[in-house]
């Protein structure tokens, strides 16, 4: 057999693709490093630490890009692409060559001026929104938001310049994923669940939650509670830790060190306990990725939508389940006797679905939750192709929010400065948590299929069952797929927003008479 | 006037200068960030965390020493050497070229493999550190210890191959110290030292602090209390933060970011309320450094022993005051309120002057504090300098303890298992600890001459004419002088022993009727 001079042969290849992972998991130790000086940033660095930390992350950053455009490396990828490995390897060689080549080529377009001052920006402009979203002042966040955008869009056209700029960004958070296809999936699941969450929002039947949050829930007790209900659903505090911050976010530093945050509210339980949930999902699956593959697309996470799908999983097919409360009841009234006097599972499980509006995402019950999304989805969109100027969103904002929830937000705060995400310069990343929530309905549907007794298990606490389920057909995936491709095998169906629809229905209609 | 070629006229050496200047500080803030590396593993890192840490532990030294090694900077450092500034710039432009260029020679002479190992056992060895002090093991510690001295051997061999194995380490913590002149200094302080101990311990007279160290201090109201003497003391929180660890340490990861610990012990106040003067008083140092020389030599500690000098002055020589209790004591009685029902201020700085035979060099008293610092500056000098085999360290520290202090460790892990350093790599560190007890000693009498009113601002809780006198005399030298220098500069004497007796003598005799 003969090959062209330019392709390796499968010896040749081995060797090649050896230097090349080993070169890939390096420049992910270091990458792993950025993670450390951003989860610092958000729960431990002292208020006058911030620019320095801006420039400790803009000298890495630089220094990640330059490991990543390395020429050799490129060279490896190349030849690798060429090789028999690429066409005859296994799933996981294929994609690792795929997707390092792919993201070598997007990485080499960018100038490292950009990805400096994406890392600077990025540490600069939270600050900013930190102060606007305490002093509710848009003029404080604007000009910061104004330069993000630039960025994005300049990040967008070198990165991926055969795309939208909006694809390119959404390319990032959801490899594969499309804004005309969102389009399509949010539209459906707008039309059932505009007139739903009306309907329950109308309702005269509402369940009653204020023992939950008007309640006394000390902040020390809940901090032991939730710490317990984060391990007793398989979280590895041996290979993690809790800490409280601004902006509740899951991290990883390393195959051994995936940490959660949370915020606490000391009248209110669930703004922790869900909150706690929902990380402790994110942390589920990085700590779920197959360590043999750490540092390449097979030991990554499959998209943030697919991320997404296992916290929102915990969070509220779990921890808002009759079973889940049947478990977790007696623990919660250990830790708040007097607040949780007298109540039941199942006034438990009532009361976590009301329905309310809300002005803040993040505090939205699961009905009107996506509609929080599409508002960003659509106006973020709309600034990034040039539709709608950075200094129009707060009217833009407002107007959209009165259309959607009937009500306006009394304040920018409460409105277009409430999330931390564009000053992070994560744009193109808020329809993944809609998608995240279609995928994780999709997912739970097909995990009641596979394990009859999963209620019972809940109900028992055992929830190890579930868990290596997701593993097995979730976690253990990786990049080795797209979002689509994973859904459609694990479930047999294509994403759609039925499975979501027909949970919400099930679960919130009854407790408002519907 | 003409130039040899080869050196660059004034204009020249003012571009070459400033780019010299601007990698050495991209440099530093690279560094910083290994400082964050080594600040979380020692307080927040989960248990499982310790190989990936040392993965990037090693990485980034790796990089920031491809960094220090730069070419491109070895040239402008040799080019502003042979050029105007180095000699006729101002004290702080001669010391970054010629400092910067010492030690690019350094690190240039030094293999990346070294660079790597020593990263990466650095980290390793600190875990088998933990584990064989917890369960008392050496026979765990040994073979780390074995190849931590090995590679430090190997590491004085290469960078500073003029000098003695054990000069060589000891002079990247004490630049310009050498081994005989610290044997002369600590024999002539042995000579008063040994005798003044001697009698202390065996006088029938002696301070009754049980009701310091045996009492119950609740730790959260530990907490509180020391954090407020931190800030009392001068500590800018607004600049640095305060936790929780297992063997107490400061350090600065930027100008406006210095991170202290301490342990905390429910019994013993005088544990983490020391501790953290302590560490505040090395904090007060790093936020007193030049911060317009950030990452350049003026703007680094002068050494190790004026650094140590800073946090034993603040410690014990303000903290173990009279006037500082008569500000303290309302504070600590607010706190505890029963367990200090009743004492004054003279009882409590008595109590304070109690000296007690200790395994333990972090819980020593002052008195017997330089005695544990000997043991280790002499075995550790043996077993470099190939003297001794790390194999019969254990051994040898009993020998010596019950020699020093006329008992005998009753395990390792109250012995030769006590301190992190050597496990850390930090070989030729321990005397910079007497060191900095003598220079504390001048310093103080120093400042007594230069503040007349020192005692009553003391009591009035105002300390900041004193930090700023030392502001102004220690900490803004930098690394403009050497130690020894800056001592003699400051104090109008050269380093000497009898300051450190004078003051001990002062305190510590009365107390037991000497």
């Amino acid at each position: 057999m003969t090959q062209a001079p330019q392709s390796p042969s499968l010896h040749e290849s081995d060797g090649i693709f050896t230097a090349a992972v080993r070169h890939a998991r390096r420049v992910a130790v270091l990458a792993s490093v950025e993670s450390l000086l951003g989860w610092d940033e958000q729960t431990m660095m002292p208020p006058a630490g911030g620019p320095h930390r801006a420039d400790q992350a803009a000298e890495l950053a630089m220094l990640v890009h330059r490991e990543r455009t390395s020429v050799e490396q490129g060279d490896r990828l190349r030849a690798l692409a060429a090789g028999p490995i690429a066409s005859r390897g296994s799933v996981e060689e294929q994609a690792t060559i795929r997707l390092l080549l792919d993201e070598h080529e997007k990485q080499s377009r960018m100038p490292p001026r950009l990805v400096e001052e994406l890392a600077r920006v990025g540490v600069e402009a939270q600050q900013a929104w930190v102060r606007a979203r305490r002093e509710s002042s848009w003029a404080v966040l604007e000009p910061w938001l104004t330069r993000t955008f630039a960025l994005k869009r300049e990040q967008a056209a070198c990165r991926s310049p055969g795309l939208d700029a909006y694809d390119a960004l959404l390319d990032d958070y959801e490899p594969g994923c499309r804004w005309r296809e969102l389009t399509g999936l949010f539209g459906a699941l707008r039309e059932s669940l505009v007139p739903f969450a009306r309907a329950c929002l109308a309702s005269s039947v509402r369940p009653d939650d204020r023992f939950l949050v008007e309640g006394r829930f000390p902040v020390e007790a809940q901090r032991r509670f939730v710490a317990g209900v984060a391990r007793g659903i398989g979280f590895d505090f041996a290979r993690g830790r809790l800490d409280t911050t601004e902006h509740p976010f899951c991290t990883s530093l390393g195959p051994d060190d995936c940490r959660i945050t949370t915020r606490w509210c000391e009248r209110s339980l669930p703004t922790a306990l869900f909150g706690v949930l929902h990380e402790a999902g994110h942390g589920l699956y990085e700590q779920g990725l197959r360590r043999e593959w750490y540092g390449l697309p097979p030991g990554e996470a499959t998209s943030l939508g697919i991320h997404e799908s296992q916290s929102r999983l915990w969070e509220n097919l779990v921890g808002r389940s009759l079973p889940f409360w049947r478990w977790c009841l007696p623990l919660a009234r250990e830790a708040f006797p007097e607040a949780l006097r007298g109540i039941a599972a199942e006034r438990m499980a009532d009361a976590l679905a009301a329905v309310r509006p809300s002005f803040i995402r993040v505090e939205a019950d699961e009905v009107t939750y996506n509609l929080h999304v599409m508002l960003r989805f659509d106006l973020e969109r709309a600034v990034v192709e040039g539709d709608l100027a950075v200094g129009d969103l707060p009217a833009a904002w407002n107007e959209r929010f009165e259309r959607d929830f009937g009500m306006r937000p009394p304040d920018d705060a409460r409105g277009v400065l409430q999330d931390i995400h564009w000053s992070a310069g994560l744009v193109g990343y808020f329809p993944t948590y809609t998608l995240g929530n279609v995928c994780a309905a999709q997912f739970m549907a097909a995990a009641r299929r596979a394990l009859p007794d999963l209620d019972a298990d809940m109900a028992g606490g055992r929830f190890l069952p579930l868990l290596e389920w997701l593993r097995r057909e979730v976690h253990a995936a990786g990049r080795t797929l797209e979002s689509g491709p994973l859904v459609e095998r694990v479930t047999g169906s294509a994403v759609s927003a039925e499975s979501l629809m027909e949970s919400l229905r099930e679960r919130y209609g009854p407790p408002h008479g519907i």
